[in-house]
């Protein structure tokens, strides 16, 4: 048997015995892993080393060995982590819904865990923690495939995390890691219907769009945003430029940027010069229609693949519009339906913005940056779903659970 | 362009409209399509008479036949079903969630149409009818895929949805009916991503496998169901040889009847005899194990294969075990996750099934047919989710939604 399959089978034979733990047998446990991260930290930083060197023998960029890489601050950022999740409200179990019936029949729908859930990411170590701390929070066996560029750190952590459980009700099976790093692994990962119940993708939009295509398991995508701030004819400009400034340049790499910035033409010809000037200062290259260019000499043609395209960089698209109907069209015709803003003191247009724009989160009068779990209030997050079904915008802890009807009679037949 | 890309476009931007209409607006095209069936009955009857003989000419079963089947009395109940719907609570713009954060965020969680949902169903026209009214109701748009057997009934049903809906503030491009009915049409919607939302299979399990294997849009699983009843050590005989009998012979063709009974060795003795004559006197073929066959001698031996069959049929296997943990086991290694049955005074047997049963609907003390939206009290239903992800068990309206969260500012922006 394959290692993949071989691993998920035992995930799944953990996942009954996980989804039974009370909430306190797994808060314990989270921070007795927490514990042996930062206790064991050597070991992991060791482990890190040997990932950091061959990614600089493969010529790996500085920015994503930063991203590899662990150090002691790292460790106890990430023990931290679960800490905090042990803290959170445990959503298994929480009643959703009592119906009694004419015939007298009691139902209950109740939160459940979802069973066996399969993460596949990228480079970043602290995601094995961070999702088996999720995962097992919420009664969920996980299976994870992380890349093969941290894959020493991964096996060093996950065998902490392993010998942590073993001194608790946790079953130790409820954490796999996939080492085997063919693509091969991941594909089978992707067919193991009845096995896996569900598969996060969290990576570049190639990785996700990969698992999307090609995966038989259901999926719950991530990732995606072009996002845009539209400034009204009414916006205040001091907020629209702050707003505009922050969305744009706060974090350019994170999915919630800003990537085009829709101007009314009123608004624009007072002070679209001053808002492009104050981009330009932060170095974002800017791009747009004909008539922002009459008002920003430096601004490149936009063409329509810019506006198609996520930039995640200091690269800013800018068009000029007559009307709210134009921006609405435009976000129609472009957006990632991920998180989209209105700046307008017209309360009349702010409504239609909300209500017509369909997106995971619409803004008004503040920064596309804030759609994020723990700005949201919710201590946590998967990842930030761009799907409609399930979940869609940020995925706290009840985005980890499915439900279940328990149905309690007296000997009810249907007639 | 395909029908089918350009049909489902049509349908995409008729899902803007739609899903800023109002309830009223809604419910008032609803009860007008369900007049405009009963007024154009005729002509419907007269369309349907084609499919039938075409039917007879391709030697369909009569069986199949009486499925396709409409009369007067037919779509008058298909238009009730529409009235019906129109009476139900509208789940769209109903506030989940309200979030007030410390820097003055306000946010808010709402229920949203999901967008454009498509439809691959087999040959009953009540479907075509049927599934457009839950989704005009929840503000979706509709592709439907009917089968070919019943191409001439539903293309005429539709000419009727979209001349009454020319009276309404419903886009009649919100209903649209894929007529190619060669196979490559499914295999084009199942790849629609971008422009439909969801696909929801309805129809046999070739059919829904075919989806689920092959779409790279999100699916809702529904359907598949081996479902165990459990006679415990302690129930009630007279409630057990109810509940079992109901649970198989009520209506063996529905995925919510019982596949396999299993009986606590101790019960098995004194009354499984007696349970498997009522069971033969209402004409069910008993599959056995080995203590089962000593004690009905007319079992045939039951296989593993047996065990994972859903027979939909009068056949039923019957298993012998020692204990309640055995039960337990089968159930897990058998079960589709549908609907489970226990039968029993013992409360903490009781308790441990409800919650150690890993399945939609799980009941104590009544059978497993109740498993359905209209019986669950939710007066409509688009199927029964078989998967973990988005909805699972009976689904009503809201499964038919999705959520958006809208942030209202005044000038926040990320530290």
């Amino acid at each position: 048997m394959s290692e993949v399959r071989s691993k998920a089978l035992k995930a799944s034979a953990a996942a009954e015995i996980l989804g039974q733990c009370t909430t306190e047998q797994k808060n314990q446990a989270l921070c007795i892993v927490a514990d042996a991260l930062v206790t064991h930290a050597d070991q992991i930083i060791q482990a890190n080393l040997e990932d950091l060197e061959q990614g600089r023998t493969l010529g790996t960029p500085e920015s994503l060995l930063d991203r590899l890489a662990l150090n002691h601050e790292r460790i106890q950022g990430i023990a931290e982590g679960l800490r905090q999740i042990a803290e959170l409200p445990d959503p298994v179990g929480e009643t959703l819904e009592t119906i009694d019936r004419p015939n007298g029949l009691h139902i209950v729908k109740k939160r459940v865990p979802i069973g066996v859930i399969g993460i596949i990411y990228e480079a970043r170590p602290n995601v094995t923690v961070d999702a088996a701390g999720l995962c097992l929070k919420t009664g969920n066996a996980v299976v994870l495939r992380g890349g093969s560029a941290a894959l020493s750190s991964n096996r060093k952590i996950t065998q902490i995390i392993h010998l942590a459980l073993s001194g608790t009700s946790i079953p130790q099976d409820s954490v796999q890691l996939i080492e085997d790093s063919n693509r091969s692994s991941v594909d089978e990962m992707m067919k193991l219907n009845g096995i896996l119940d569900v598969l996060i993708p969290r990576g570049g939009s190639s990785l996700i769009q990969n698992v999307v295509q090609n995966a038989t398991v259901p999926v719950i995508e991530t990732g995606a945003g072009i996002c845009h701030t539209y400034l009204d004819a009414s916006a205040n400009p001091h907020m629209a430029q702050d707003i505009a400034l922050n969305a744009k340049v706060q974090r350019p790499s994170v999915c919630n940027s800003m990537e085009t910035l829709l101007v009314h033409e009123s608004f624009a010809a007072a002070h679209l010069p001053i808002i492009a000037k104050a981009l330009q200062a932060e170095k974002v290259e800017l791009r747009g229609c004909d008539i922002t260019r009459t008002l920003v000499k430096e601004a490149h043609l936009a063409t329509s693949e810019d506006y198609a395209t996520e930039y995640n960089d200091y690269i800013l698209n800018i068009k000029v519009v007559t009307h709210l109907d134009e921006a609405l069209q435009h976000i129609s015709q472009f957006g990632t339906k991920h998180s989209e803003c209105i700046v307008t003191e017209n309360e009349e247009n702010a409504l239609r913005f909300l209500n017509e724009v369909d997106a995971a989160a619409v803004y008004h009068n503040a920064s596309t940056r804030f759609t994020d779990g723990f700005e949201f209030g919710y201590g946590a997050e998967i990842g930030i779903s761009t799907q409609k079904l399930h979940a869609r915008g940020p995925m706290g802890l009840p985005a980890l659970t499915s439900t279940k009807y328990t149905i309690q009679g007296t000997g009810q037949i249907r007639p």
